[in-house]
């Protein structure tokens, strides 16, 4: 399998993360995708290849052109104002305020844009999160160009928790979301979106939720109990031409993998009853057993379990890496199911 | 005139705030009311007396059950959870989330009820909350039995960016709407609220957004400049029996007494024309020229003077305190006004 990557994503270096109430050095730090480099190597995955430059055109096929201009001018308005450190809505248009109109402030603009605060706005994410949409859009493309069966997007800054015109959750650009559009415009009729990271996919539900040309199923922790908290019910199944189309499977704290597995089995029979032209499977290994921000029971051969159960499918996958904090494991756990995809 | 004062003030004593993304000691610091009761004193108000305690009615009249539970709990939960900083929202329900639920997590309990990260939640926030509200119902109590005509209530932590059930911008119980609606069910058929402070009653506009028996009137930084930025614009008017009780006066940047006392006679003359049985103050300081959070240019001398022209209202009123940073100088500013209504 080949893996497309690329040394701009050390340029998403921030040096905190808001968690638990303290400023801590980031989870989501470039030593995950250094790691997982050096296992896609050392293992002998297959060839690793640069990403090519798709420019902003398939960004904006998903997200909305003020919230990526807000990203790609933050660092200098933040720093043009005069600030010091790095950037965190101070507040926000939840519940009992409106949205009305888009403040000037930039902090303002910045609450606006922004779903979480575990993720601060740093420089170089910009130059970061536009590399890794390329990663992801090259590897859709070997499949789609019918060169490959698979292939392997390491993707970082990760993208599934970035909404229509928010972002959090460590993500930027929706990378999932774009190549699936991308993939829609360049000849698919249908795709489907199987998230299997830890954490909802809200931000990849929320751009599709209404449409009925990508199918979006996600496992993950139950938001009652872990992050992104407001997305991520049973209950929410798609709306409109969407409705039917989008299948959350929430777990409950602790869960193993045999209940985990349960419900990977429904999403793949759903997945093959939709029929789609190309699975992107959104690749969180954060399901882990040690992961430190987590709350499922998965061990190292699960991993390869699950790869070998979607790759039987039969159908053209694109793999793009999301989350997985427990760092010095997350080698072996992506290159597991990478491999199990290949067995 | 008389001030309504307590002690108490000083359990909500939170170490940090998050500022243009650096924790800084917090500008909502108990010196401010240190510094007011001292300028009280000294300058010869009048009386100082202790709250009675109205427990918790008052407040349920105004504010949500579960986020009162949920203020009344929070640190017992969070110490439980394990987690030891000061408690920011990592996540809410802002546009391209939902609300659908509300998290068992705390950490998602705490995003649901927040609406801003310049408020930590820390211990003795609660007590502090519950004497401040006190101290609110005991100076309205005051004017409502006639004793005087105008009382100050030394409120801290200030209340007005609270809603329903959100806390924020260093609030957690909307005093002055506590003590509206307190006014409202022992007699009075109308409350006038008007809000000086230089920030948005963001709170008390969205609690008494549907009716007529509040008026409410905020003089304010516009929302596009500075927090809390989603709420306060000029078109915000009410809502169903409420249409046309809401009027807010947005300023731009740098804006003068001038430009401010045109303003306020515009809100004195609807508050003439409404007629009010008393008339609560929302008295933030924070108008002043140095202020280091704000932008108004508001001088010592101003603040007499607009004392002087609420006084001519002839109507029962009482004073809340609400903001002002400038701590050395807001022991004279807040003097200065109630001294104003007085001459």
């Amino acid at each position: 399998m080949k893996t497309v990557f690329s040394e701009k994503h050390k340029l998403r270096d921030a040096k905190g993360e808001l968690y638990q109430g303290e400023f801590v050095a980031p989870f989501e730090c470039p030593r995950r995708a250094e790691i997982i480099i050096d296992a896609v190597r050392s293992r002998g995955l297959g060839e690793v290849l640069a990403p090519e430059d798709y420019g902003l055109d398939p960004v904006l096929a998903v997200h909305d052109e003020g919230f990526v201009e807000f990203l790609r001018t933050f660092e200098d308005e933040w720093e043009a104002a005069g600030f010091k450190g790095e950037a965190l809505a101070p507040c926000w248009p939840s519940r009992s305020m409106t949205a009305s109109q888009i403040p000037l402030h930039v902090e303002g603009r910045l609450g606006y844009y922004a779903l979480s605060t575990d993720t601060v706005m740093s420089p170089g994410t910009w130059e970061a999160a536009m590399s890794s949409k390329d990663v992801a859009l090259t590897a859709t493309d070997l499949v789609l160009d019918g060169k490959e069966n698979v292939a392997f997007g390491l993707c970082r800054p990760p993208g599934h928790h970035a909404a229509t015109d928010q972002f959090g959750g460590y993500c930027f650009f929706n990378n999932a979301a774009v190549s699936a559009q991308h993939a829609l415009n360049t000849g698919c009729a249908k795709v489907a979106i199987l998230d299997v990271d830890f954490h909802h996919g809200n931000g990849t539900q929320e751009i599709f939720y209404d449409r009925d040309d990508v199918l979006f199923l996600s496992l993950h922790g139950d938001p009652m109990h872990t992050f992104p908290h407001f997305l991520g019910h049973a209950g929410e199944t798609g709306r409109g031409a969407g409705a039917g189309f989008n299948h959350n499977y929430p777990l409950p704290p602790g869960a193993s993998y045999q209940m985990w597995l349960a419900k990977l089995q429904d999403a793949l029979a759903r997945i093959e009853a939709y029929d789609p032209d190309l699975v992107i499977v959104s690749l969180g290994v954060d399901t882990f057993e040690s992961d430190p921000i987590s709350f499922f029971k998965l061990t190292h051969d699960d991993f390869v379990d699950y790869g070998r159960r979607i790759a039987a499918l039969g159908k053209p996958s694109v793999y793009l890496m999301e989350g997985g904090y427990a760092v010095e494991e997350i080698g072996i756990n992506t290159t597991n199911v990478l491999f199990g995809h290949e067995s």
